[in-house]
């Protein structure tokens, strides 16, 4: 390798920016804002999609598909809404091109002008009601409970990876029903749903909570948030599920028939989780040599090495390799031989640390002789030879340990990392000198929370729904508050 | 129901778009040629995806994702393929909306147009060989084998759901190779894995050729493609794989520093099949009553519906098929216990019937008395009454047989329409009297291939792989033949 990498504590942007790239996750593209996501970060993606696929359907949710396209006039339809998303986004104006007078290029044909101009999606309420305006007549036609992986795009300015970016990936759950308590019981359903996966697949600590009125999604009553805690002491959302009310019922005229025959407006919900995942992931968990992964997300969690001089101790050291690699397969285990000879064993070392593989085996012709195995763990970057006689099974135990203790690291940098402030000078001065999370009472005023933002960067992450609710008094007007929020500097 | 729906025989076209609606896979969205997959249509395109994904990667190949927008400007770069598909687009020409002066609604900010425009992917082979240059030096980064699941726009004037659609869903893989026969082999074994999934998986028999020059892909030395019979004797292009050779390499400067150091431009393959798939799965089996699946597509493979009077018999009966339900699950059958009591069993027949649900079960109060149950099969629309005791390893076994079924009954009907001719006269007579395939002697010129496409609406579908390749004389022309061609008329 050779090459030296930028350490987290020497500069914590520059570090991730590298980092995805030595781990081979994605990259820039030529298109502005857009990324390629590389095919190591994509399986990421793909073990993210699969688990929280299956979590939704668990919960009762079918996939669908909708337009990528939304008519310029169905933003305007919800009036929070356009004023939230209509205003940086790709507009789709013509749909020909032809060949320019040259004969060099193509140009656009500007005989092929749309009557209304088309808005790639950036989220899919609007068209989404404006089918479901079709699908329900009656309460038997509820609840709907649909959602769709799919691509959107906001074009935004200053991009960052995973984090930031003009297209991204997600999932978008749209449900409608018949009444306003079974909507806030979907929309915190499926809150719980995104913090187990969070916290269980990601091993990623999270607080659930609400956000104040002014960081609520454009069009929703209620926004509900889960906030991971970034190795910088930086928050970041991680997935949000909006109670919507009947605004876009409202605005898309969806009525239906009740069992006592009025009419009703539908209510609403909409939650969404995207590739910032990604972001979240390497940010809670990586360190100074790469990626580290937790195994239940890893696309493969143990590699196997081997080390060897001669054809015949390669090919003893592969028969080992590929029974054990058996036996871990049948116990679900994903194992990767990397017997390429292209490379040495320690530039596979060094690759595999920086994409983040949990385990890591390597055999030499000693270990052979001896019975022996050596298992390398990524996260606490060390290792041990084992018995290679039933080492399946250990190396089992090892992938949920490092599971567990990637959870456990992650939660006391968390809990290590938030204060319980009183005052406004001491909050202004620590949010500026150790970052993290801050406990702090509000008066629940827009005012007040924007004068805090100005001042000190920090906005109120949530209203946490667990914890302490005990009430006093804001640390800003000293007015009183209900309970204690969360500030942090945020993603 | 009650609804009265158009045959086959009366409107085949007409039959197709209500089936779309009945079986509830799909309808038209307000967006010009998009469309909205429903639940039970996107429930299919999974498993679709799933096993294709499957089969993809098993021939080594990973996901990745590249960026939605393509500069203007690269489409140019690579000639035959602009001629291709540098015409109907979707153009992004900016990236703003504003308020409008009159404050109800919003307008395109003027001031916010892109530089370059950026074109809605018609498929992806420049933005990806964009990508390769940077990311193949040497012998030793080849092959790459990465495959995209996405959406593509091409704007087409007249759209029919699944078939022909503005926006459609498909999978593009794109490959890279140090030589020129490793792509070529590439190409011909995805052209294998397309056919095996077609035939396996769809029970939709397909003949694998290559298409005549005039029906390449724009930018391909050699397009593949499997191609199938739909009920009303209409071909339908069901997936192509297409040899490259270095056009998009050298379009985009992509070489390779071989094994003795010399420099080469790289080869490349790229295939895909679509929602296109949906439309051929609808058109090779279902009937009058509407849509009928194969077992290893169905969402749902059996359905069991209970026919009671009281809650009694209800819970008893329910009792039944909860355990037979719990004995398919483990057996990998999925099993529907529809015990909705807002609809009557003769309500859910039809709704399964149109929805293609392979088997149905129903259960009354006397199969209850005498341990007895009713199995439907959708193929042939008969059923039987079976002991209960045993009957999931009965319905495994039918399930294998209907897909069987399926696919011999496809393909007896593909060899009972394709005909073998040797004279234009006869053969324009039968072309629109009977329709169908046709192996015809054509002598491989575009001239006799255009004459023949305008004065009969039929076109050389594929030259087969498989099968006779005696030589003859062109059925036109006279001309010498170097085998027989398939004509039709296509979708």
């Amino acid at each position: 390798m050779g090459k030296k990498y930028t350490s987290r504590e020497e500069d914590y942007s520059k570090w991730y920016n590298e980092l995805v790239g030595r781990a081979d996750l994605a990259e820039h593209s030529d298109v502005k804002g857009c990324m390629v996501i590389k095919p190591h970060g994509y399986a990421i993606w793909e073990k993210m999609k699969e688990n929280l696929d299956r979590m939704f359907k668990e919960t009762g949710h079918s996939n669908a598909y909708f337009p990528l396209f939304i008519p310029k006039s169905y933003l305007s339809k919800e009036a929070d809404h356009v004023e939230g998303f209509a205003k940086e986004c790709a507009v789709v104006t013509h749909y020909r091109l032809k060949n320019s007078d040259d004969g060099k290029g193509v140009v656009v044909d500007p005989e092929a002008k749309l009557e209304e101009e088309l808005i790639v999606r950036p989220t899919s309420e609007t068209i989404i009601w404006n089918s479901y305006k079709n699908w329900i007549q009656s309460y038997r036609d509820l609840p709907i409970l649909i959602n769709q992986w799919a691509n959107v795009v906001r074009w935004e300015m200053r991009t960052r990876i995973f984090l930031r970016t003009a297209e991204f990936l997600w999932q978008e759950g749209h449900t409608a029903h018949a009444t306003e308590r079974e909507a806030i019981e979907e929309a915190e359903r499926m809150l719980e749903v995104y913090a187990d996966f969070a916290e269980r697949y990601m091993a990623m600590p999270v607080i659930k909570g609400i956000k104040s009125e002014s960081e609520r999604f454009a069009g929703a009553l209620e926004t509900y948030c889960i906030e991971a805690m970034m190795q910088d002491g930086k928050a970041l959302q991680a997935g949000t599920s909006h109670f919507l009310g009947q605004n876009f019922a409202k605005a898309f005229d969806v009525k239906f028939a009740d069992k006592e025959g009025g009419l009703e407006f539908v209510w609403a919900t909409s939650w969404g989780v995207s590739t910032r995942l990604m972001g979240a992931l390497i940010m809670t968990h990586s360190d100074d040599e790469g990626l580290v992964l937790p195994p239940a997300l890893a696309p493969i969690q143990v590699v196997g090495v081997p080390i060897f001089k001669t054809a015949e101790e390669l090919e003893l050291i592969s028969e080992k390799f590929k029974n054990l690699g058996a036996k871990l397969g049948e116990m679900g285990v994903s194992f990767k031989f990397d017997d390429d000879d292209n490379r040495r064993p320690g530039w596979k070392f060094a690759e595999y640390e920086a994409k983040g593989v949990p385990v890591r085996l390597a055999m030499g012709p000693r270990d052979l002789e001896n019975g022996k195995i050596e298992v390398a763990r990524r996260d606490l970057k060390t290792k041990e030879v084992v018995n290679f006689e039933g080492c399946e099974s250990m190396i089992q135990t090892l992938l949920e340990e490092i599971q567990k203790n990637l959870f456990t690291r992650a939660k006391d940098f968390q809990e290590s990392r938030t204060q319980t402030v009183d005052s406004y000078e001491e909050f202004k001065i620590k949010v500026e000198k150790d970052g993290g999370f801050f406990l702090a009472h509000w008066d629940g005023t827009k005012e007040t929370e924007q004068k805090i933002k100005e001042e000190t960067k920090a906005t109120i992450r949530c209203i946490p729904l667990d914890g302490d609710r005990a009430s006093g008094e804001c640390m800003v007007t000293g007015k009183p508050s209900q309970q204690r929020v969360i500030f942090a500097k945020a993603y």
